[in-house]
Formats: structure tokens, C-alpha cells, sequence
């Protein structure tokens, strides 16, 4: 995937990576949509790329030609059947005299990257050349990386080309440190063999991280800059990653903003502050990033901005060369994501006065209890800083009485037994009444290849289980 | 200064800083032919401004609004005559709701340099909004800056609008310090006070510091990085100042390129190599940086790129965003520097088989004696190496039989005594013989304001002298 992020655009083509945990049903959807020409595959997802294009088959679309990477660069080792390429056998046929086919603009697309589903249906997000080169400009500035860094891939490649860092990195003359699969042990064995300097890591990463046994620990080499964002990092998460010797920076973006788009630039003058404090700043969502032209709250029906008072709520918008130049053949999904002239991201936020913004809850996400509205990211920071909660994930769940009530998806740790009265109890004590959680499920949370819950499985859920109150005439 | 890098453009207007070092005339000079509307003049250089203003009334040009920056902001104590104004009155008067006039097109233009005169004659090199952003995030790596870094200005902000750090710096949270004078003690006592991070310095500066008497010095608060350029850094100058506790490194540009155009990456390899290896690597100009889109080194002639073998000569081109607009009405002058399609840098230099670059003369500053050509920085860098030496330049002097001979002019330590005989015996038992220096005049060097030696000054003198040798039929 790496060598392809150079390869494919350098011959004049758009690359479009495909989350390597979907089913083949979903990639024949994806293959057909893109309408792509050549599919290259991991000999581990063979069967998937296989099923998919027997669907194709089946639907009579057009057929991509499936370059395999097979395990071994023995090729004698791998089976390939009459309608299949080898990855080192097609590059070996190749013409080193090939020269380089530019771009004829610079806003020509560049890569095709599918939203990875918090909702059911995907949209092909386009980056295009010069967004996708000056965002790994900015994405440098915000790991703080300088000549020559390390990076350990947590975060999928595929997912927003990895912030543009696949580019970027090379252009800096770093190292890629790529895993097969992501475990606590081997991004601990892999920051100390290769002096990893910089990570991402997803919420959940983090948590793997801190909830690791100390025997799948050792001692990193300097502090790592981990970048995290998807969701708000519960303050606890935050305060033992730097306990274990990461430097944390918080990120907060879409895949339609290249990734991260904003980030919680951190103040000197904040160090000395009480800790619950600094926790508190370094969850919020920050500033904008220097590829973009603006990052604004705004109202989502007068497009007025918000004030700077860290109360009024409002949409996060982006405008600039580091927003995505529309859906792929979906004009109106496009002009709605545009209405009024800005990328609308569908996520709600305040202003504080020092102009960093925090984030509250996607607009979907919010809960709305008696008219008042429940952040599902409050309630979830709560149910975090119980010492027996692993994961945790607050939805509505519709109410007769009061529109709806929030619903607590809880995964406890290892050998911790804690019953819902006791869950409820803790955030009553902690949250206005309101607020606390009136369920509490425990069961492992679906989520995402890239570590975010899939809220739109847990919605589904709490729907099920019908009205808790019963109507009062 | 720094103010008005921004206020300027964000008036919908175009920046032109002017060298402080200028007289009257010169003055008088550029803001007819800048069309300036205002000159905002500093209290020390008053009298020159009146002084050129004086001159556009006799030759009955129009003239620029005067506005004065006083000395203290008391302004009770500036006299102010009545076609005058005072920068901070000035200021209260202006509109709080004026809203800024963004560039219609990011290739309007952002500001015109004149280029400083190691000719006779400035041109104006004119930089667009798109270019002076591009660059100031090139210029960011170079200097392998992260958030709020403090800058230290020894090279004038004047120059190449500090390769665009004056916006960069702002961008990054970044804090500049200022010296009205610059000398060893206040660039020690400034970095102790201000825990300065970066700072340029012109090969003047660096031969400040490292001649500096030691009760001018106090301890780095942490390594300093100091990013020189202009002429490659002699390998003394280097290895001192690292022992200084700076780290050094090596840019190389033109104003028509925004600065710093290539930078010497160091390698870690490199680390582990001896001395005198090390710093020969160190004074490479090295690879382009990632604002530009190509360096190359080229046969100014047929424009085909020279092979990589450290030998062949060819002229170092450019091409890219940060590369100048063209020169401010001389149309003949821009289209003689882009010849070919590239801009042409006039610097004569060879690649190195891993990419690297290493200038060795302006075309000018080539010295041809009986046919073979001398570096004439070659020959500054033997000199710089003897212990009495405190500067150094070296340039032709036409002879009747060898066509011309190198000739040194030299400035030695303080305390020192050599002479002419003891310079020449020294080069010759360290550089083939022909490349050694016929002349040796001991005297100060003329500079430019950037401290850039003006060797077009020393090229006349030595014309001056006549021919060596006594033409033999």
C-alpha cells in the first residue's frame, strides 16, 4: 500500500485504498462504485477480493485486473491462476525509461477515500494533489516532526491515505513501521527496536495501551508523540498514556478534512495548572491546522459564527485547500456537505474565548431529555473515570415520557464485576440527574477498522428496547 | 517592520522593505522606481529618508506619505513637521471594523525585494501571497521548527522578508527578538534572557561569535540551531561554532527564491565520519527543500541536467512556486533569468552521486588562470583555515599572461601579524599551485548590509592594481 500511494498517481491514476475489513459483499459495492481498474491484494484478503469479484461477476459489471501480493516474495510459493498478476513479477515487466505522468492541474484528484461507515452507507471522499500536499504539510506541524522521524503505523493506511503522512513521510526521509496486527506487545517490542519517534493511535489504541499487562510493556527509548482524535480522549486515558512516557496531542478532523483539521496546540503557560484542569483543555478540539483557511462554529441555519463564550452550541465548518473536493459521483450529497459554502461536519461544538474549540457530540449523537440536551461525550468521559469501565459508548434511547433517555454501552475490565444500579449511581453522583445514563447494557461495543464505535449498531439496539417510562396523559 | 508584514498586505497592498544601509540616494532611487505610496521610516533613519525625499522633489517625482516610528511611543517627544505622521497616532485612527482585502489571486503579489547589491545595480524581485506562505512552511524544515519556537534576527528582516519567517513565525505561535545593533554580546545575552531556539546568521555573524572575546559569552540555555547561508560556511567556522554549543545548518538561495532554496540535510550516518569529512559534507548546499518543485543543476547552455559525478560544472536552476514572479518592470531582465524555463541562478556548482549539490563560485566570481578555473571559494576556505585569519575573499586580478590571478584580501584577528609572503607559502603548501594567491592585500572588507562581502568592490581594486606578470611575446 505504501509503494502504491507513490505508484499509482505517478502513472496517472487515482488511488482508492478499501478498508481491509470489509466483507466481500461491501468491496463488490466499493469496486463498482469506483469503477477501478486494477485491485491489488494481500494474499491475506485473497478470498475476500476473490468473493467480491464473483459478485461482480454476477451482477455482469466490468472485472479490475487483482494484482496479488502473495506472502513470500518466492513466488513459487503462491498460487496464481490465469486471470491473476504477481505484485513483483507485473513490476519486474515494467519500463524503468516510464516518465512520470504529472498531474495537468493540481486540483486533479489524487485518491478516492471511502467514509469507513459510523454510518451505513458509504461516500467515496476525493482529495486531490495540491490538498493532499500541503495537508501533509500540516500534518507535519502538528506531530511536531522534524528531519527523519519514525513512524509506527496503528492507524490503517487506508484510512485518509494516513493523514497524508504516506506522502509526507517520505518527503521528510522518514521510516515506516508497519504492523499486521495491532497489540499492545508489539507496538511496545517495535517503539523500542526501531527508536519509534511519532504514532496514531485511535481511542481504542490508547486504551489497549494503558490496559496492557506490564509484561507486554518495556521501557520506551524518549518520549513518543502519540497523535489521537476520532473521539474526545477520556481525560484518565490521557493522564496514564503520559504516565507510560507518551507526549499526547489531540487531533480532530473528518475524512473529508484530509484527517485532522484541527489540534489542541498546547500553551506552556497551561503546565502549571492544577491536573484535572489540564486534562480538561487537552481534551478540547484546539485550533485549526495551517493547511486550511478557516475552522469556524457556526450556526447550521443562519451561518452566523457562534460567539467565542464556550456555552453556544454550533456546527463545525472548514473551508479551504484541505477540505475534499466533493463525493465521487454524488452531486447532492456533495451540495448538501456545502450548503452555505463551507464543509458542514455534522459535528456539534462551542467556542471558548481563547478561540480553541471543543467539540460535544456529532449532531446524531447528541440525546435530547426533557428538551434539555445531553452530551453523549460527557456522560461518556464519566462512565470512563470509573475504575471498572474499559469502554463506554452513550446513546438515546427513545422515551415516551422524555423524547429519549441516555443509554450506556459499558465493557468493564478484566476481573471487575459491577452491576447498573452501581454505573448509574456513580455518574448521578458525579452529573446533574438528568444526565446520567437511566440503562446500562455490558456487552462488548461494535466498532469501526479504525477504533471508533459504531453508534448507528448501538442506536439500533437501544431503539429495540423500547420506551423505559410509560406515557403519562 | 514586523507589524506592517502584515498590516501591508492585509490592506490589499504590497510590502517593500528597503535595506537600512541605504543612503539617500539609493533610497531616492528605489521609491521611484517602487512607486511607494508610504514609507514608514524608523527615528535612526530619518535624516536619510528626508534626504531621499529631497531628491524625488528636485527631479519633481511624487511623493510617498512620511510616517515616523518614533523613538519612544511618548510622542510628546518627537518633532513632528506637518507633512509627517506618527506611526501610533496613525494607527488610533484607523477603523476597528476594517475588514481585511484578501489577494483576488494567490498570485497576486505580496512584496518586492531589491536585491542587495553584490551588483551595482537592485532589481526588484516581486513574491505572490502563494509563494511567501509555500515558503515560510519550507522554511519551518529547514530550521526543523515545531509550535512557538523563539526566533533571534540577526539577518535583517529586511531580507527576503526573513525567507518569510516574519509570517511563518506567527503562524507557529513563535516569539522574534529583535537587536537594533548586532554583536556577540547581545547575541549571548539575548539567548540566555529569551531561551532563544532558531536564529540565522550570515557568515559575518557566525565569524562574530566564534571570534568573540570570552567575557562576551554566556552558556546556551540548549543547543541554539542557527541556519547560515550566503557563502558556504568555511569548515573552521563550522567546527567552532558547534564546539560553541550551536547547531549548525547550511541553506543555500537567492532572493528570487525566497531565501533558502536547498538546505544540506545531514544524514546520521554521517555522524560517525571523521572531522574533516564531516565538514566538507557540512558545507554542501545539498537538496531542495519542499516548497520548490525542482533544483537542478544544468549546462547553461543546452539546459541538460549535468551528470551526478561531483565534478561536472554546471549552473544551479530552479523552478517552482518559490521561485520569484520576475523582476518589478524589467521584462528583459525576467525573461533573461528564466531562459530556458527555469530560473537561472548564475551560481556555478556540481552534484554529488547521492543527489547533493555543492556550489562552487558565482559565475562571475570563477577565477580562469592559464586556462583552468579556480573556486574562488576554494581558495577563501584554505585561508580561512590559517590561525591569523579573520576574513577572507578572494577575486581575479587580470594578468597579461595568465589572463587572471587570484588575489586575496584579508582581514586578520586582532593581535595577529602576517604578511603577504607567509598567506601565499601557506596556500601553496595546501592547493595546487596555480589556485594559490598571487596578491595579498590585508584591509577590511566591504559588506553588504546581509554581510554578504561586496566583491565587486574588491574586483575593481584588483583591477586596479594592473597586470602581475609583464606580457611576454
Amino acid at each position: 500500500m505504501h509503494e502504491l500511494h507513490f505508484a499509482v498517481p505517478m502513472a496517472g491514476a487515482v488511488i482508492c485504498t478499501l478498508n481491509t475489513r470489509h466483507d466481500s459483499a461491501m468491496l463488490s459495492v466499493l469496486l463498482r462504485h469506483s469503477e477501478a481498474k486494477v485491485i491489488f491484494v494481500d494474499y491475506q484478503l485473497l478470498e475476500i477480493a476473490r468473493g467480491a469479484l464473483d459478485l461482480l461477476v454476477s451482477t455482469e459489471s466490468k472485472l479490475p485486473i487483482l494484482v496479488l501480493v502473495p506472502e513470500s516474495d518466492d513466488s513459487s510459493q503462491t498460487t496464481i491462476t490465469s486471470d491473476t498478476y504477481e505484485y513483483e513479477r507485473l513490476l519486474a515487466s515494467g519500463h524503468t525509461e516510464f516518465s512520470i505522468r504529472r498531474p495537468r492541474n493540481e486540483l486533479d484528484p489524487i485518491s478516492v477515500n471511502y467514509t469507513s461507515g459510523t454510518t451505513s452507507l458509504p461516500k467515496g471522499v476525493v482529495y486531490s494533489h495540491r490538498g493532499a500536499y500541503l495537508n501533509a504539510f500540516a500534518t507535519f506541524f502538528l506531530h511536531g516532526m522534524g528531519s527523519m522521524p519514525v513512524y509506527l503505523w496503528t492507524v490503517p493506511m487506508f484510512h485518509c491515505n494516513g493523514w497524508c503522512l504516506i506522502w509526507g513521510l517520505t518527503a521528510l526521509g522518514g521510516t515506516n513501521i508497519c504492523l499486521r496486527s495491532v497489540s499492545p506487545k508489539a507496538i511496545f517490542q517495535n517503539i523500542a527496536l526501531h527508536k519509534v519517534t511519532h504514532m496514531g493511535g485511535a481511542p481504542t489504541v490508547l486504551n489497549m495501551i494503558v490496559n496492557s499487562p506490564s509484561n507486554d510493556r518495556c521501557p520506551l527509548p524518549h518520549k513518543v508523540e502519540v497523535m489521537t482524535g476520532g473521539a474526545p480522549p477520556p481525560p484518565q486515558i490521557l493522564l496514564k498514556m503520559e504516565e507510560l512516557g507518551f507526549g499526547l496531542s489531540h487531533l480532530y478532523g473528518l475524512t473529508e478534512t484530509y484527517g485532522p483539521g484541527t489540534s489542541c496546540v498546547w500553551k506552556p503557560e497551561w503546565d502549571s495548572l492544577p491536573q484535572d484542569e489540564r486534562l480538561k483543555l487537552k481534551a478540547r478540539q484546539g485550533v485549526q491546522h495551517l493547511g486550511l483557511e478557516e475552522v469556524d462554529i457556526k450556526d447550521s441555519i443562519t451561518m452566523k459564527s457562534i460567539p467565542a463564550d464556550g456555552k453556544t452550541v454550533g456546527e463545525v465548518m472548514f473551508r479551504g485547500n484541505t477540505v475534499m473536493s466533493g463525493y465521487l459521483k454524488d452531486l447532492e450529497a456533495t451540495q448538501e456537505a456545502f450548503r452555505g459554502g463551507w464543509f458542514r461536519s455534522g459535528d456539534l461544538a462551542v467556542k471558548h474565548p481563547d478561540g480553541y474549540i471543543e467539540v460535544k457530540d456529532r449532531s446524531k449523537d447528541i440525546i435530547i431529555s426533557g428538551g434539555e440536551n445531553i452530551s453523549s461525550v460527557e456522560v461518556e468521559t464519566t462512565l470512563f473515570s470509573h475504575p471498572a469501565v474499559l469502554e463506554a459508548a452513550v446513546v438515546a434511547r427513545p422515551d415516551d415520557h422524555w423524547g429519549q433517555t441516555p443509554c450506556a454501552f459499558v465493557k468493564l475490565k478484566e476481573g471487575f464485576s459491577v452491576d447498573a444500579q452501581e454505573v448509574i449511581k456513580f455518574c448521578r453522583d458525579r452529573l446533574p440527574h438528568y444526565m446520567a445514563p437511566r440503562t446500562v447494557i455490558f456487552e462488548d461495543l461494535p466498532k469501526t477498522s479504525t477504533g471508533k464505535v459504531q453508534k448507528f449498531v448501538l442506536r439500533e439496539k437501544a431503539k429495540a428496547l423500547g420506551s423505559l417510562s410509560k406515557w403519562k396523559e
